[in-house]
């Protein structure tokens, strides 16, 4: 895994035990399952309407905002990053790279 | 950036010249960005729904889901995931690890 | 309530009993609470497209869909469209008509 | 169309000349498009959420939300609910009612 973002899971898994009062992600944990997943749903939202705009720096922080909040997620969960990798790498051997007719539906 | 995650970018960005009649991703691109950002907001929902089923190994399976199809958009835009990890690396750098004061709104 | 409004209110209840091999609605149900709420998620991001396409034939399809499947969320908890009705004229009647300082957050 | 609704989409369309410090309406219209249709997004995530926590007042509350906040985005195109309401009946009007045989894909 990249090392940033392993130490970045690491820091958001830190910050269960941080005051919610000054910390962000602290904040987000304290308040609970649907706090955090609204922001999954308004960061995909504001996702869509970055690539809509075609701004491309919008784009990138909208992108930033919901793999953050995401890992927010599988933080809250105790599930690294790894183990999205894994499932992502597990489909490519499974199947070649990703394709139609190794998909669901 | 993690070696598998730069392999699959360059995958994606490959499938750009593949045949959509047998390339998944190659028929998300022909389709247009529409369906691209359709899956992204389809993901994101179903990331809602397996973390409040409590059940972790849906949550994985979704969360790959998302960040497959973030990819595809990215690709479809040229833009590196390495772009993401380095504005969540800028964020850091600006305002400690990720705190509330130096969020937007 | 609207006439029609009221009426598919009571097919789409009426809808529980129905054979999901024929009726789509049926089959909504019968797959649960995830297949309807991610048909909603679906709605709502293709409701954003059609906005941000500018195209207003699209939008009042995709309003209607997204119309539609909240409706059978509600139906599948025998709830009326009026409470949700009632509920916009409560805030009028707090507030004037739906104002900033009334609004959570 | 119910009347209630009628009003509040008249009151909608009004606002778009009233001050946005004082009237939250107004101040959507004047953030444009990409505001207006955040909520859109946010609002959506809100009703999954309270479908899944089995939460019938919440519920109420989110889908009133999201009506709402679907009607600013027809009322900044000048469309009626009357339309939604419209392509409903025509949906019926095809195919018996909303059933699985008329469906898109």
């Amino acid at each position: 895994m990249d090392a940033f973002v392993e130490t970045l899971f690491e820091t958001l898994c830190a910050r269960k035990d941080a005051d919610p009062s000054t910390s962000y992600v602290a904040s987000l944990y304290k308040k609970g399952d649907n706090a955090m997943l609204k922001k999954v749903g308004e960061e995909a939202t504001e996702v869509v309407l970055a690539a809509k705009d075609n701004d491309n720096e919008a784009l990138v922080y909208e992108v930033a905002d919901l793999m953050f909040h995401t890992m927010v997620v599988l933080a809250s969960r105790n599930i690294s990053p790894q183990a999205i990798i894994n499932e992502l790498k597990r489909r490519e051997g499974v199947s070649g790279i990703f394709e139609k007719q190794s998909r669901k539906e």
